[in-house]
């Protein structure tokens, strides 16, 4: 079967570059986030919510995944660094793009990264990137079945947002049914529904990111 | 490079199996639409809200793209026939799926197959399924800049519906901002806002369908 061989080739080859990405992450002490979701779910407004939020008392830089500056240019206005990894179409990130993208920022005055990946339930989920947490971003808007549908990227998460809950009084979302289909898949995800619109929910998040980067900073110095 | 021969052998067997899928439509007179869209931009919304306003005078049948039959359920409560083409998790319907499910419906009792891609504003940009027409399903929730960010899929387009436009009075929505975007991509696309839930804009893009299938009807008579 080489096309099996082909696509398992692929994936040894994409987990041993995102190994070396997770060593000069965690060489530079810096916590990296792949945040993914379904396209305008709030990727982008979640990372410079969380940004906004943050960057007063930790150092941050970004990396996003896209074919169109549109999303870098909105995070570059917080005034971190942030580059664009064109992705010339493809359908998700991996460790090869990131680990080129890596030298265009100096770890050294990072303490998190967030990286943005492509707008897809899918194939993102397949591929590692060497970050330490895979973030999945739902929305309100999309609809409470996306655990049922996409189980791979939900199984996947290690931590989940719910954005655009502010949208909970204008659209019908049974979050039982939600929360059934993601337990199913994933017990005891860490979970915050949140609105990086209104702010809503978004301390208990923060406090999240704050506690996994003292974490990381203590493993790189001990 | 091999790599690229490969993907142009996918892509010629692709390209020669929707031919065939062409042919079976064309020979019992069925006109096939591929709508694709992003998860939750509402393709089975749209799906059935059509269905119902037409299942009165034509024959309609569906397939539906998914890992899980949420969706064949919802649409099989319109009472037509529908069936499941279990991607197995992958990102895009592709032909050879498509020729595989077509003998589980008797085209010739059908004058409308509707067929619901996998829910990814990328991969499926890529596989043409032998359908005659590709309807592309945007939604106020998902953003004004999606044709920017997703232009294979809008390139690619021959009919773009924006959905959930009863959004518009509670989400940040550029209408020329979008327009703008699909109009740099592809020049004069057929273009209908709409809402599934209201029904408002329901009628031109429904009066849109009478006209293919009675063009299709036409030639296949001929």
């Amino acid at each position: 079967m080489p096309e099996i061989d082909i696509v398992e080739n692929i994936m040894d080859a994409n987990d041993q570059i995102a190994a070396r990405v997770r060593q000069q992450l965690d060489a530079a002490g810096v916590l990296g986030l792949n945040l993914m979701a379904s396209p305008g779910a709030g990727k982008t407004s979640v990372l410079t919510a969380t940004v906004n939020a943050l960057k007063d008392e930790l150092r941050l830089a970004a990396l996003d995944g896209d074919v169109h500056p549109v999303d870098v240019e909105k995070i570059a206005r917080t005034g971190i660094p942030v580059e664009l990894i064109n992705t010339g179409g493809d359908c998700h990130l991996d460790a090869n793009k990131l680990i080129h993208a890596l030298p265009t920022l100096d770890l050294s005055q990072v303490d998190l990264l967030l990286v943005e990946n492509v707008g897809n339930l899918i194939c993102p989920a397949a591929f590692a990137l060497g970050t330490h947490f895979n973030v999945v971003i739902a929305s309100i808007a999309e609809g409470d079945d996306k655990p049922y549908k996409y189980p791979a990227m939900y199984r996947g998460a290690d931590v989940l947002l719910l954005n655009k809950i502010d949208m909970l009084q204008y659209q019908e979302f049974d979050l039982d049914y939600f929360r059934h289909g993601v337990e199913v898949l994933n017990p005891g995800l860490t979970f915050f529904p949140l609105s990086a619109r209104t702010g809503e929910g978004l301390p208990a998040w923060l406090d999240w990111v704050r506690a996994r980067v003292a974490e990381r900073r203590a493993a790189s110095e001990a």
